[in-house]
């Protein structure tokens, strides 16, 4: 039997992960977080695939393609938390669980991060964590699915 | 005499018609409304192509397109609707008539949902008559066209 | 066996049609827009009446005669759109479906235009299709009615 | 000794009582609560008169006779709760008590039931209570006539 | 050649003038409106007829009647100013020129006095003048017309 | 057979109720509202018992005593109405009916007394019935148990 | 007896009357104005003195002045209207009638312009009838200190 | 040496955790958040200590407390996250750091629970990960005092 | 005679006046602040007594106490000055005069501690002017009740 | 060595203190507080000069003055409080200390008197304190300075 | 022929230029902004003049005066930007071409900077280029004079 | 030694230059603007690259391109300015300074252009000196890295 995939979004600038403003962000890579998540999903019987895109019309299409090859979605919208509908929307689409991380504490910056399109759809959300964050999302996404 | 063109464009989410939340969007697909708009553009001596994209960009470079191309736009932005000020000067650059579509009554939906940008650049928005919308925007261009 | 019957209601002001701000309205009267419905309606097994009045009592209590004359109500509240609870509350005690007709795209027009009280109980919205709308909302009954 | 006259007025759409939406407003008529207070208002020395209409300017002049023919008001303005200015005007101008009847509990509902304009004038406010608020404001409207 | 004639219309409750509230409106009737508006009138080549409603319905009939009747319209809305978008798509039927009047400053009071739909529409406003406020448009309408 | 019990309970400040701002709250005290209710729920074959803190947490668990004691809740929340989530909460853990009573008519109060968090949850509310309205609340709560 | 006198204070800008946006100002002068309020005062038997500035600290010491030396007030503040607490606090100063005047429908234009600190202590308000508002004003002052 | 202690504060009607809306809140009590802790703690070389109150007063105590006797502070503050001020001030008076913790996903909730005070204040923010949030804050603070 | 009595109430947190946050509120104690009032006070002729409590109905319940024990109040409600209503209505049970205080200047701190439900009651308000300001608030207070 | 300088700034209207609405300021006048500073300064070892004007460009100019002339600001600056950005940007400009002094309880006050420029720039604000605010400003200047 | 005058006017506290708040507004002085602007103006064929007001009146007076002198304006109205109508209104008097600069990028400061009363008659807008800002605003002036 | 680069950056529909509502954006196009920069560049001893898209995704990841390639940052983010902040957060990771061009005044025309993500980030803003905005940003830049 194989281990239940969980795909891992991520959305703009992530790919800058550990360059861009290290000292709200961090100094680790995105590649941290994958091996992180893949390590964590592994020893819980899951399976992960970490994705970033730049673009929000791709990571609407990663969702359309998590609803035919994954069982939960990890998302990280990053800017695209705030102005999209679209992600909002596409989640609607997707019948498992979703779970909402933030990598900075996005209640503690400027007022138009307070708020989530995507919150309204996903299962929990975790802010603030660092990439832990990811690590404890996996964590959870194991319960989802057990 | 060539029949004159509408383009009829499609936003994110909407290549999933049929199967994303069947209660909202029903359980027809866009290949359903590209017949039934073709159909009803022939009776009436006009032409028909449907485009749908998740880009935003993309969404934007087919309305140039249709600058040269098409006569009318029939457009269903889908969550774009909400958030884009990128489509709405695009059609703001685009002559001819403009129709707006919704599937459902993005009235009796959350509130974000009831403003559109493109309402301001629209002639006429139709919402709530499931993908009929389509077939009344073609008879209505037909009348502007006319 | 008789055909539904369809009330197609009109609220303040639209005694007016083609008399009053045609750049807006357009030139043709409440006559041509009953010749039409029952034209469009005819052609589809319907029947439609047309009402009009200037009184928002009056308007609710047309709704409310409906309630047994009619299979489907198309209405369109003029001013009384923006302001009347009464009427919503009204076509809330109305079960069969209603389609919301405006000649003008309300949406290009004052802010104040731009909310509905009789959008959160209706099934679809129709505007700035000029009285074509009229004809396409017959057209759109006679699929909820079918 | 002539017993002191209540007027109990009603709004629009309550001539449906009973038969609309029936899990809000419940099962019993206008001719119940007619009934219910005419009962309660013998039994403390009271009379009773109940109008409806769905007319805003007939509550307007239902007020206007009220300032001679009522030593008290007891009104339910239904939808013109929300909307009326017209009808706290009339009752700014009746020199007697007056309480402000509401079936359901419409602070439960549509945000736009949250705000009534005759409260400002009212000397209370019951919300509900089903029809038994008739009953019970007319108990408090012997204390205030008392 | 008969005299310009300007219409006059009143709107809720000020069938009570000069009996509710005396300090807010004074204790003069609309009768005494009535003769101010005509005396001056008469002296300045005009005619006036006076109309009182407590119906928006009938205000708005009142204005279309006017479109084949008056050169000028004098309106005190009252209530309705604040919340009749009836009476301003009416007004917006009327070629000739609109004068505002409100006896009172409705400045000083509760804030939703301070919004006036009319005021869109009107070519000047007088609020707080008392019954003089008539008298004045009167004045000033004769030099619109003139 | 026990006579159902009713909790009813009252926010801050209500122990001084008969010394403080009487013009506003009348010359009765707390000790007469339960003599009141006691009576009525006695001849309506009910129990009532009366408690009354200035502190939220005492309130909260005055709730979660009820869940144990009691079939139904009368609360006055005072100041604790406009503020409280945590008895908004409490009470959402309470299965029987609540109703809401406030002894002077807070919709004539400062803007920030017209807003209740309790309103959220309870079957109704009365306001400015003065104390009266902790009576007609025990007859309205004998049918609600009834 | 000397006649009463009314102070007629002009804020900025209006210097250029006749001179600057004759289509919503008009042709007329300050001068013209100067001449038509003594005309009408004279027949009242009233005296006016005309005064401008364009800054707000002169216009407030204006106001000042007028406590010893004028009956009565009336106040084009122009631009300062709609910024200026301190003319407000100037005129609470002033025990006499206060009339405001605003050549232009100010309700017609930005909405910046719909807020008037001086209406809030104008006894009347008059907008949007050229110059002529300044002498139905002077009329409205020979009754208020008739 | 001793292990580092972790204070777990737990706020209003947490109490009832597993009893009140357990479709919301799941069915574990406080007893088994407790153990959960202690479990995590122990493998982490921590030790925690868990509290509740229904008082604000008290949770603000509680934090007073931590200052001496806690390296980090883990608080659920339940309905006083959008009301308290109280308990920012005093977690800013806190040294360590703090983490915040929703069983249910609040952003789906009643628009008031968007809102957290303490959110400007702590670390990270974990909601609608039912009482595993509370494990997975454990498992944080560890990376936060290591 | 004795001396008239100012009860001195302080709020949440400020038992750790001079150890939290000393940037912001100083390193002197509440013991200094007792000391520093009781002698300008005796210097005054009057006594006064100080009290902290973490608690809003602790605060509510000093209040009514000092109705019958204090001449005045000097009140610091700290975090409760923005949250507590119960506070404020509290402060309407007493007679005598209230002063409020705040250690910092809360106008140039967050937003949600601009607004102080006290203020509305308080004859005066002193923000900024650190522990002295309570000594400045007992000469004031001095001059009120001479 | 010469005593350190305060200047003593007032804005417009302040001129006829003890004149205008004593209800609201009492009745000594501008000497009455120049005196009592003064002497309050000598008794400190410091020095007062009182200014006023009516013009927001000379308290501009008086603060620029002050940049070089004095220690320290006390400053009313009356109705300019609410307007004016010019007087807080000239206070930016100006190194030492300022004390923000308002002789009413300006938040009693209409709501846009709640608001206060200078508040973001002063050490600190005091409100209804009569001109007593003057004399315990300076105190508190003293200790500024010291 | 003489050469085209451009007026660089400039508000309150920019006689402070290159003293006060460097680290926002830079070290250099209003005679070096002069001397740039007339260099820059000079080789382009242009002349300036440049004056200086910390006086709204006068600012609006300089405008007047620039009616006749100037062929157009470079304003830097300083705190005026936000608060002044006075300034906007003489603007709309002035015919040529206007623009506006900011030394500092007020999009980044305190939110009530985010609004500028004189961006809406404009041509173009320059902020946060320091005093560069006036040269490349001159050669601007340049292309729209030529 | 190389000459520093700048990238200079347009957002959607800017490809359209020229074509598109010339009455707003002028005849010239893109390749304009782009000989405008590299001529003004060369003089200054810089080199440009003009880059445009229609798409957030692929503005982005310019700018992270832009991150090792130039040393300044010109944009003109068209649509996306009013609602990216994925682009704000790229220019965020972006360590050289950054100037923000638009070709209209953006201030005169719909409110929802008035806002800009990137000026939260931009050191100067300049809006309406058509495409010669470009060039004088050039000019900026050049003082910028000098």
């Amino acid at each position: 039997m194989t281990a239940p995939m969980i795909h891992i979004l991520n959305g703009p600038n992530l790919n800058l992960l550990g360059q861009r403003e290290p000292e709200i962000y961090g100094a680790e890579t995105l590649a941290d977080v994958e091996r992180l998540c893949a390590e964590r999903a592994a020893g819980l019987g899951l399976a992960t695939a970490l994705f970033q895109s730049n673009h929000e019309g791709e990571i609407v299409e990663m969702i359309h393609r998590a609803r035919s090859e994954a069982a939960g979605i990890i998302i990280n919208p990053a800017a695209y938390t705030h102005t999209s509908v679209a992600i909002l929307d596409a989640l609607n689409a997707f019948d498992g669980p979703v779970l909402e991380v933030h990598i900075s504490n996005v209640h503690k910056r400027e007022s138009f991060r307070h708020h989530s399109y995507v919150s309204a759809r996903a299962e929990g959300v975790i802010a603030g964590f660092g990439i832990q964050g990811y690590d404890l999302a996996v964590q959870r996404m194991a319960v989802l699915l057990g």
